[in-house]
């Protein structure tokens, strides 16, 4: 597969890089390409990224186990509202790269999921609410003024990884919901108990996306084991999904270095006095 | 001043938010627009940001006072190369940005310091010299295999932010250059003491870019001061070297996580089996 400029990072190299090979590659010492992988072990390799999922982070490990202070449940809210209200752009993006008016209106639907469909509430405000349920400012949750800038800058190289990618290469960025039911079925589950503090409506958001991700990641799947159909595009499916899971690790890394090492950006810095 | 849709992040929220201001703002309470600063103190201002250099972050201390291994060091060159490279491609997108061939003739001098002139070696180069100088498998390093993906994610937030800034808030971001000299100066004073084991040769990068960042800095300066003149455009200019600040300090917090609190991306996750 000869790589479209929009997948290669700034300096030319592969923004999905870094764990670049997340499975074995094709056997070294033969020159005839390798075959493609079946396509249900192609679909068995992405979902076996799920061992990367950020399920396994301490951070969320924190949060599932009960551990976390308040403030660092706060923390999540605030910083995750960022990724909520940038994924409707992310879907833009894939609208505005794809031609096909069929596929665009199956995605347009995650849109109106977030947004809200006219005379309705969407994801953004049931999030909003979650963060009223925590007891924070709405109004200043909105705004972004507490957004770490790790996370700002995670969650922005998602929306223009959407922008440069093909429609194709963004819908399989979006299959960390492969692994999204459980992380909600674990919150609705452990929250009432660990949390009492967080008011039950606020967990509205989970109980919504339990069914909408299940539904989103049917099309998403089916579009990349439909496009990536050599060995090689197989590869890249493999990378572009392991780049969305550093997206999510690299945004409870960032509120990990501030909520719990309690270093926050700047911590050790003195007030600029001009 | 309307913000240029080119500044704002990925929600429509002014990317350079977060500390968006970092300075106090025109006092309340009034309805007249703030008066400018005057030239002078409106510099003041941006270099009164340098309170929160990277110089300061935990990361750089350690290293400036010789408390760093070698594998942090070694993390530190390799992440940073990324960076170094990156340079040249956010400068590429200020000439792609500016109609005014005085500025770019000027400005293109940057890539050339980066890449080098025909038949001579650049930064970047003397960069891989410094790799070579630790002890890392330049190739390697020059792969980028090894970059940690919230490295990535920073330094692609700022390639994205000339891409889509203004050419003059582009050249504001490179303020950072205000504070660079004293930090190669450290570098070049501390580390033949407490990093014997890096090849003198290696340190040609930071002695380089002495000289080089001090005459790139005026120029930047300039357009700076001259193109910011509301007061409400001098606070745009200072969130925008906020942002830049933001950078280099979250490079330091990812690297901190993988070297310093030994918590790399997925350390505490099972290998992925299909």
């Amino acid at each position: 597969m000869n790589r479209p400029e929009s997948v290669t990072g700034a300096a030319g190299a592969d923004e999905t890089r870094g764990r670049a090979a997340p499975m074995a590659p094709a056997a070294a010492g033969t020159s005839a390409p390798a075959a493609p992988w079946p396509r249900d072990e192609f679909e068995a390799r992405l979902r076996a990224l799920g061992a990367r999922y950020h399920i396994h982070h301490p951070y969320h490990r924190m949060m599932h186990e009960g551990r976390c202070t308040k403030d660092q449940i706060r923390g999540w809210v605030i910083n995750r509202y960022y990724y909520q209200v940038c994924i409707p752009i992310k879907d833009a993006n894939v609208l505005a790269n794809c031609p096909d008016p069929a596929v665009r209106r199956e995605w347009v639907q995650r849109i109106i999921d977030h947004d809200g469909a006219p005379g309705e509430t969407g994801g953004i405000e049931a999030w909003l609410a979650l963060a009223d349920a925590c007891g924070l400012d709405r109004e200043r949750v909105a705004a972004l003024t507490d957004v770490l800038p790790g996370v700002r800058f995670a969650v922005d190289a998602y929306v223009n990884f959407a922008r440069r990618a093909s429609w194709q290469e963004a819908a399989c960025s979006s299959l960390t919901e492969l692994f999204a039911p459980e992380i909600h079925q674990q919150r609705l589950t452990g929250w009432p108990d660990h949390y009492p503090w967080i008011d039950d409506a606020g967990l509205t958001y989970f109980r919504k996306r339990l069914s909408e991700a299940r539904r989103d990641v049917e099309h998403g799947l089916a579009i990349t084991l439909d496009h990536f159909t050599t060995r090689a595009d197989q590869e890249h499916a493999l990378s572009i999904l392991q780049f969305k899971l550093d997206v999510l690790w690299s945004m409870l890394d960032a509120m990990w270095m501030a909520y719990v090492a309690d270093m926050p950006p700047y911590h050790s810095c003195a007030e600029p006095r001009p």
